[in-house]
């Protein structure tokens, strides 16, 4: 068995879905330049000490600053959360993670992808239960704070932004600061900030309170930093084992540093989806056969999507590009998307995750006298879903749309170590195939700015006055 | 305030998104025939006890059976079922949902939706805790009975599945019945199976056995199926309001009667929905901004794959039809998917879910010092998801992005209600405009029988010659 993640691609071509729906072998050829191209410019930049963009829009980050690519081989920084983690073990039942979107989204998935699904339920658990608040829906807030409450000196926080000025995480915090004060805890022992190292809002609240502090790492978007304090603090906290993550990734970056896209699993993947994307497949559909790397397709929703989804490309024309990534969950999902996904238009292409041996195994019960159900009889259950894996993709072959795989040996810290690097280097490869800035989201921006219109921060009573006429709505249009 | 669901669909014109990407009233005008049309064949097809398909697709069923659209009514069901829930109310610790697609979103989603999030961590939670196993991933499946195991005296299993044949479920079913077996316990008293009336695999198993059952309703489809036993068993013995639920669809019955399209909520979504299909904007966005709503867009994202991606049209020409729905969760993916919606390709349609009033409330904590965040302080967290909510949709109309709003006075059994029976009205609609069968799954079909020829069932053998040389990768294509 091979102990690394494979990319399986023989299905993405003509001889597998037909000259309309495939791709050619000519067709990849041609990418091999521009491919090439890439890498030597990421190796570059990485030289440089800036984010691997292009011309006019690398932005220049400071010496001590680390693009995310460098992330895997910080030691001293896994070293320094891991002691932490250390130190702090056994101290808590309750471990909640204050942020949004970067900043919870790697949290969730290592958790899911490397500790039982009845993680929090269990007494054996070997770390604290581990709650990711990142929204800011005050049913959920209040009955998880309601629940939480009575163990609250039992309880660690730990608020992830780097500016400290994200509405949602702000707005937690500091109702969790006002609660840890009511009931006179310390908040040095029950708050740990992950922020800037430097400046803003939450630097300021943290030197204040002599809080103790992780670093959002400088030059390395939200979506781009599960692999540093950011993920690997709630991570090493749940027993999950860090060091094994970042080996997984630097053996990653070895095969991605290829400049032969035939010999580049990130480098393949990207030029795969840029032609499908070319050719009107625009959808984008992760499908994982195993639980446990549902949420690994939430957090690649946003690297893929934030990353990629943009107006303008660097030349400054306006291009309106982007695919669109779908979660969907093998073999549960065959029951709800299948259908379309086979006789619906054919606009997706699949990734299918795959596991090759699972952590634990079933086997299922004998039939007895129900005939009917005999060939299940003393079946391994892992040899079920990953029949079901092949039989869905037989049946989406047959209505020709296109089927990558990625196999996993087995999940575990190293093999998910891999899989976050191969698919944050194949989002940099596609970037720069559609020849746009990977690395920014000023689309974000007017969302951010109207929300504080409307919660009457004075900055932006102007824009205020143009969105407020539309908080009531309309009656003409109400039914 | 209005006590019940409304649509906003202000957003949607010509005036609010510009010319390009905007319908016209007139559009819409064009839609009153057929709509009246397709609201008088529906009631027709009531009267006649039939699936509301059309002209030869429509399935005969028999005298006793009930479509979709008729369940609210079936008051005897519901009290057959709360009287069930109330026998064995206090008997269990754990009731365990065996079932997938329709046999388990809507049983996850009316949880979800109205009991709280922490409902399985707290111990006043007033009925089982719920687990509802979907898939069969091992090591789920192995972790949650590792949990379950010492307490399984005190744990119900209620297997859902109208034929017995699904193999998921089948799978699963067998492997806890051999379980309780071996542990001694009597089956009667630890599995209710929801199954067909009459005949099929599971009736089989459920007479043989003395199993107490419940019905899964003739006529009508899994995805349809929620306000049936399917789906009201493990909501009333979680303690959710039942009779409520009903109480709502029946309101929503009565709007969704009216032949008027400006007046009928499920015909006027339906019609917007499908003049922008026609515009090629073929994505829909369902976007609560609530964590209690999330999973009632997975059970959409089946009923709206499932009914209307099909090959071919009534006609039997070939169309490939059926937009694909995407689940979003506001504010949460403002921080994940926002950046696409606004600046990658203008293909999609954005419906939000919008609460006015929480359960609960939150009071943000004072910023004190924190001038930046002095906006935040003393606000109702409430109010912050609510502008975020409106903040988005403003950017997204800045983009011409195309909004629609389904306005919640609050989440209770009976908006719940309400939603379920308008989303199911509105997928019957679509369909009847795509001019497709919306309540067939055809496509479903291979991959089931793949999966018995890839385990080796022996009515498959021939189409497992034909797929076994897929099982083992061609090196060529692995890296």
């Amino acid at each position: 068995m091979n102990q690394k993640i494979q990319l399986y691609y023989k299905n993405v071509f003509t001889e597998s879905v037909g000259a309309e729906h495939g791709i050619s072998p000519d067709e990849l050829d041609e990418l091999k330049g521009p491919i090439a191209e890439l890498t030597g410019k990421m190796e570059q930049a990485r030289k440089r000490g800036v984010v691997s963009g292009a011309g006019d829009t690398d932005r220049r980050i400071e010496f001590d600053d680390i693009p995310y690519r460098d992330l895997p081989y910080r030691n001293e920084m896994m070293e320094n959360v891991r002691d932490l983690a250390g130190r702090l073990a056994g101290k808590y039942e309750n471990l909640v993670v204050l942020g949004i979107g970067g900043s919870a989204l790697g949290n969730i998935a290592l958790q899911t992808a490397l500790n039982s699904p009845m993680y929090n339920l269990r007494s054996d658990r070997g770390g604290p239960r581990l709650f990711v608040m990142d929204n800011v829906d005050p049913t959920q807030f209040s009955e998880t704070i309601e629940y939480l409450e009575p163990q609250l000196d039992k309880t660690l926080f730990n608020v992830i932004s780097k500016s400290g000025q994200t509405a949602e995480t702000a707005a937690q915090f500091l109702t969790i600061l006002q609660l840890l004060r009511e009931k006179g805890l310390d908040l040095t022992d029950h708050i740990i900030a992950t922020t800037d190292t430097k400046s803003g809002t939450m630097r300021g609240i943290v030197d204040r309170l002599g809080l103790t502090s992780l670093k959002v790492p400088q030059g390395v978007g939200g979506r781009f930093s599960v692999l540093s304090d950011v993920g690997l603090f709630s991570a090493a906290m749940c027993g999950i084992k860090i060091d094994e993550l970042l080996a997984g990734a630097r053996d990653m970056d070895e095969r991605v540093r290829n400049t032969d896209v035939m010999k580049n699993p990130a480098a393949l993947y990207a030029a795969i989806q840029y032609l499908f994307y070319r050719k009107d497949k625009r959808l984008s559909v992760m499908m994982p056969y195993g639980y446990q790397l549902k949420d690994l397709c939430d957090w690649f929703r946003q690297l893929w999507a934030e990353s990629l989804g943009k107006e303008k490309n660097l030349a400054g024309e306006l291009v309106n590009v982007g695919p669109t990534p779908i979660k969907a969950l093998g073999a549960t999902d065959q029951h709800s998307q299948v259908q379309l996904y086979r006789e619906g238009p054919n606009d997706k292409v699949f990734t299918f995750l795959q596991v090759e041996s699972f952590r634990s195994e079933v086997v299922i019960g004998d039939a007895g006298d129900t005939k009917e159900l005999s060939y299940l009889s003393h079946r391994k259950m892992g040899d079920l879903i990953n029949n079901e894996k092949l039989a869905t993709e037989y049946a989406l072959l047959a209505s020709q749309r296109p089927c990558l795989t990625v196999l996993f040996p087995e999940i575990n810290a190293c093999s998910v170590g891999e899989f976050i690097y191969m698919f944050e280097v194949a989002t940099s490869y596609m970037g720069g195939l559609l020849g746009i800035d990977t690395y920014n989201q000023p689309a974000v921006e007017l969302g951010k700015l109207a929300t504080f219109a409307l919660m009457g921060h004075k900055d932006h009573s102007k824009m205020a006055e143009e969105i407020e006429p539309m908080r009531k709505p309309d009656e003409k249009f109400l039914i």
